[in-house]
């Protein structure tokens, strides 16, 4: 995708030993998934300390902020930028005291009843310290009266309230549980480490923490891990599930498998029923970099057109930076992507991207390419035209925004500047990911809600958001 | 007082204009009051933003964080420093979005059934984001039904809940109030501007924006600030005042003037009065700076003994550091204070502070005027000898702390190494500070409490705190 | 490559508006040449003005740094990292003040004699401010009597003393030169905007700013460039050049072309050559991101085999951080990269890297493939074995470091636990280079050094650096 | 004074222990002399090594920084603030590298024949490296071809040439030297320690580290410090001293002793004289703090004038911040000083500073009072009227800023908004001071200059400067 847009991470751990390096590394290996802020809440044997603030995990971990933490247990979060001075304030994870002791709640995805709740619990004279739809959860776990003495049932009762996305790694007291809609729209794994269990977001925290992969928490399922043991609750479904088909088009990392899909391998899937979907005589199939690179390599092996690195991607620009020049300014897509002469130079390509919302970026590196002397450029994109907010999530909330709205696929096309545009089919994106189309959420690209969202569709027409 | 003892200081603004460089510079005012955090609420047109952080004010508001500020009221905040890794969760203001609105409070003082009211509505099944005293008062604002339709009335309810000490001001919607306890432990004051109404801890504020002094917020007023009008509600009384008597003898400007007294004026009273109750015969009379100098204008004037400067105070050293040899760390009392050996060679010396908590350095202080050839040091205190915790917003909540605990002046010399040492009467106190006693806190010092502390003993025997 | 190895950046401005825009944008484009220390001399109509600093260039130059930058001539430096605490006084570029105006310089390259020419200016009595080659060359500069009536032959006379490996882009007074060795060991090259003309290390800079290439700077060149114009000075040739074939290999980015060959065109003809002459039987070709895709490329269409991401690279992770746990440090290399396990799964794999140094992070990544179900590893190099020190700019300063000193290939495979090992021949490098031999400089792959090294072979023979 | 005026500080010190706790320490105490950059050279045995940078002494050592500090021998400095880009390569000490070793310097004061060196070795074809006199002082010195088998002849050679104020700390390899020039314009002594003996530009430092008060250098004099011995040079004389009087005046710490005056004493002696050479009526005498206060004390006991504190100082605004509006800025004096009305209101006042440069803040002042009730301001300097530039190392370069150029004290006044204005003589700031005038440099006040300045007066109209 050409634009940023993000999601957040969550990581839990109970182990038999100070959680400090390994939290600390697990959340940089889903730093992608937040770079606003992050932060750690753990047990130091008699309360619930936390460490945020702004920044890159990195930034806000210095090395004496990283040896001040001593527990062994704790939960972590990486969060995505939002606009705002109260942003500094959203920074999670959050606490809260109450009579029977003090939790600690970090959060993935979005609570669509959010505002309802709140307004809600404001009649009934509540007052809300912070906008965010954390502590709205965490207020309502805090209400539950057993919620000390029989967590699982008490964070049962929050789920059958709260409507929407949301995996989340909460501390209630010393214990530390995860927990993960009924839909399952954003990812949870549980991990081991010789030490003992650990909650995250990606699969790839696994990896390099060189554990064992133990499982993905199920939708609906409530899981307690401690230095020995996973207790699973037995899980109560939505029937269906609804998978965020972005997590394995855009946002998790290629190396991260999810609900039994590989992100990378998705990708590649992707590419493949591209070239199948949308054909083209060219030369020469170039992706995207980085989120790009699997889904063209599809396309070249499907094609049989030869797949080459199209563009120099600057690895030290990430952050944007307001240049006094305004002429200066419009060069800024240039200065992170540029194109590789020898590759585009006379020749017919194939642009692959995962996704386009805006098509402001991939105008630009489109007349790029012909600038370096493309002579065609034609782009395929790994995920149907997106038409309809996300409300799970994803920071796609307006369809103003949308380049699709209200534009047919030549008119993107024209726009763009492409001599060919092809978007993959719905029903081909369902058969990459390889997951019953009921189990998917597909909402931005449906326009059909797998929730009940006032004044949007719902997914199965008969049924109600109630009936589970 | 030799060591660093801090309050917390309030403003709060209702102008024409922005109030944006009118509320940095009153908080730079009242820095002294607090230097671990600042921060301001403002309400923007639509709703309150907060740009808060640890830090001094000028390093928490940099030239672009005052740019973004834009609203015409406001309340700001100056934080003093406490132990602990959640210190940066409880910088203020604090806000809350409540069914009516939003609101925003700043908060000096301490609650002292805040423990109580905290486990009251724990029970109630609550739960607290934050550990401090100023989410209770403004949860329970919150609480009040008419809050944003008679908010006067609903700050009245609250504060009928609420005891100890504390000075507020308090943004409902956009309108500010200023708020002080019944006793009137901590100072609060209106000022006015060409541009509208202010409030403020101190009057010095007054001075620097070059407004005029309108009065003190009297114990047990709600003050609303428009920025063509104030309207005080009338006033609840407690029967008697507490005001803090350590206002005067230590934290605020010389230059401020709360409830008619002048701290400079005051201090110079004590030290006349010091001079009359404990005389000594000596050559030259020096003060502790910078608090203890008009102490000792005031002493040396009464006894007649010339007054000098026994001190250079180096300015850049305010902030502690940490050497890495225990040997250099003994002395940096002396990297702060050093004597001038022209003033102290040969002479007699009386030392006036203006009060001694735990007497660690003013040993050292004593030791090095002796090194500097003194042939004799004579210490007298602005204060009585302090025996009592403060539970009012001073930070001296502990016995164990005080040198004067289970202590004769004899010992407590003997122990600082002085010649001699005197402390102002109780009675001299009030005198210098020319209040009646009963409107005075002087519970540090006498062990009466104004209001009911469980396990203290109360200042009025027959009296109940809930009686007022 | 697997470990970090750098060179350093320089451009150089000549413009008919204020460079501040371009500059900044100029050295983010070559960012990854050095990114210890960044710097900006320019020339405000009056005087020579320096901004550098620690850091990378959007730390240095923080938009109120930019905003200071007001002139049209200029010159600037990225600086890769070295040890010890000088590093912060060795920033550039450099400046000296002379009878007859100012001067600055920035140098990419080593200067082989600047031990020697040290010392004998040394005995003469001059004194060093900094440790740095850059200081010699503008001392030796500033001592020419007709530096600014006739720079170009001041430049030539230095150039006629100093030996080795030298990119330069100069200041002498208001006016711009670019000055590059007579061997042509480090890029640089020319580039035209309609504000004027400029100097870079890499064409990459052309694009992002959106101009024209007008050539590279020739070895032995020295170029004056105006707003208008550009003047070359007659070459003087060393007879053969050296061009530095790690430019290619590692330093340089995919998408310049320095010297008639495109950085990225040169590794997939490296990688084709590699599977001609170290075949291997196997599923699938991967490679180590992010410089050895194009060898990967090169070597999967030359194999028939297929190509494939097979590792996840984290892009926050650049700076290492140093973490309490030494268990915990070992996993650093997994924090970087990852494996993608459906490509690695039950595969034989051909892992593709530019080149090899020290081998550990090689050795590390191959255990990391067979954990993840790798059925045989082969490794294949895209550059022959490295087995002696670079004079020229390149941080392979001691035998001792390199895997390939006293180890025959088999011994290195095995002791990175490959089940086999290719490296690519000289001759492969220099077909994949299409160069003449003679004009390369692969004195690290061949211990034959261009120019004289005392106790190092020469590359030719017969000749004496004299000579020419 | 009230404006901002500054010098620099210099440390040095040969230990038989690692320096860093001394050396921080020592700095942090000279801290008022420089606030804009800070640096240690220190040996480690092996070379020197450097660690600088702009800011105060506690930001540029942070602890890290003093923790890698390794070395028995080192030298300090502390810098005030210059205007330009060029300031952060102007931070001290300095360092080269010779043919027999390395040298730093550190130093404090202005070389007047700086201009004329520089362009007399600019013409032998030196170049400069940075724009500062310790550049010429330490290549000079680096010149001298015995200089690390005999430092101190070759120090004096350099001191023979170089005219002007100098007090350095410099060191040859490992051994370390402090020197005055013939004048003895800027103070520099040398104190003991157990540890060995340290060099440093105010007595203070003697204090802080508890250390024995040895002796000043003498004008002209080099010492040689050692762990365990002072070696002194035969001084050479300029026959005649010129100790800066503004030193005692306003610039070095009240408990300072330099040749044989304490700072504290001086400024009383001034106030004494002062109230007998400009008398008044008034009812109170309030000092400008911090400086001022001696001279108030003196003035007032001489007087019988009883003295107040009349201002507020603010400790935590130090540092200058542009605010947004015009208006609030130049409230600026105010949030720095604010009166003490009980002391102000109705009175007759004596306001004593210690200098006047530009009268800005003065006026200021006044008018500040007379807003406050005062009914009569008179304004009582302690210094001269400054009708003269510093060539010495005080910033006060140019005749435009002097209020007191070409007005009468009566202008003054009248600028000033005073009722009256008295200045100390000339005569009696000798004789406060107890020095031979011959032996005191008041240039800035009479015009006559005690060395050569090209186009300014010399204090003795028959000598030349060649004559010593």
């Amino acid at each position: 995708m050409s634009g940023p847009k993000h999601s957040c991470g969550v990581v839990g751990f109970a182990l038999n030993t100070n959680i400090a390096p390994y939290i600390f590394k697990a959340l940089r290996v889903i730093q992608h998934r937040g770079q606003e802020s992050a932060g750690v809440s753990y047990h130091d044997g008699e309360t619930i300390e936390t460490i945020k603030g702004p920044g890159l995990v990195h930034e806000v971990f210095l090395p004496e902020k990283i040896m001040a933490i001593d527990g062994k247990v704790g939960i972590g979060h990486v969060r995505y930028s939002t606009a705002g001075s109260k942003a500094s304030m959203n920074s999670q994870p959050i606490t809260v005291d109450t009579l029977h002791g003090q939790m600690a709640l970090a959060h993935n995805g979005d609570i669509t009843n959010a505002d309802e709740l709140r307004n809600e619990y404001l009649k009934k004279g509540w007052a809300f310290l912070t906008d965010s739809d954390s502590e709205i959860i965490l207020r309502l776990l805090s209400k539950e009266p057993n919620c000390f003495h029989d967590p699982v049932k008490a964070i049962k009762n929050v789920t059958s309230i709260i409507d929407g996305a949301y995996s989340l790694t909460i501390m209630i007291g010393d214990r530390v549980f995860g927990v993960r809609d009924p839909y399952g729209f954003r990812p949870l794994c549980v991990g081991k480490l010789p030490e003992g269990y650990f909650l995250a977001s990606e699969s790839a925290v696994v990896d390099v923490l060189q554990g064992e992969f133990v499982c993905d928490v199920a939708p609906g399922e409530v899981v307690e891990i401690t230095p020995e043991s996973i207790k699973i609750a037995p899980s109560r479904s939505a029937g269906n599930k609804a998978h965020c088909m972005f997590e394995w088009v855009y946002f998790a990392r290629p190396d991260s498998i999810m609900d039994g899909r590989e992100t990378y391998q998705v990708r590649r899937n992707i590419g493949a029923i591209l070239a199948q979907e949308c054909p083209v005589d060219a030369d020469v199939v170039i992706p995207v970099p980085d989120s790009g690179r699997a889904h063209g390599l599809g396309f070249a092996e499907a094609s049989g057109i030869s797949y080459e690195e199209g563009f120099m991607k600057n690895r030290h620009v990430e952050r944007t930076f307001i240049l006094p020049d305004q002429k200066q300014r419009e060069g800024a897509v240039s200065l992170k992507l540029n194109p590789i002469k020898s590759t585009i130079k006379g020749r017919r390509l194939v642009v692959v991207d995962d996704s386009i919302v805006r098509g402001t970026t991939l105008r630009k590196l489109v007349q790029m390419l012909r600038k370096a002397g493309a002579t065609e450029v034609h782009v395929r994109i790994g995920c149907p035209p997106i038409i309809s907010p996300c409300y799970y999530g994803v920071d796609m909330k307006s369809r103003d925004q949308f380049v699709a709205t209200n534009r047919s696929v030549e008119e993107i096309a024209e726009l763009i500047t492409a001599d060919s545009l092809g978007y993959i089919s719905k029903e081909g994106l369902v058969k990459a990911l390889d997951l019953p189309e009921n189990d998917l959420c597909l909402a931005c690209v449906t326009g059909k809600y797998p929730t009940n969202i006032p004044g949007e569709s719902h997914r199965f027409q008969s049924r109600l958001d109630s009936e589970f």
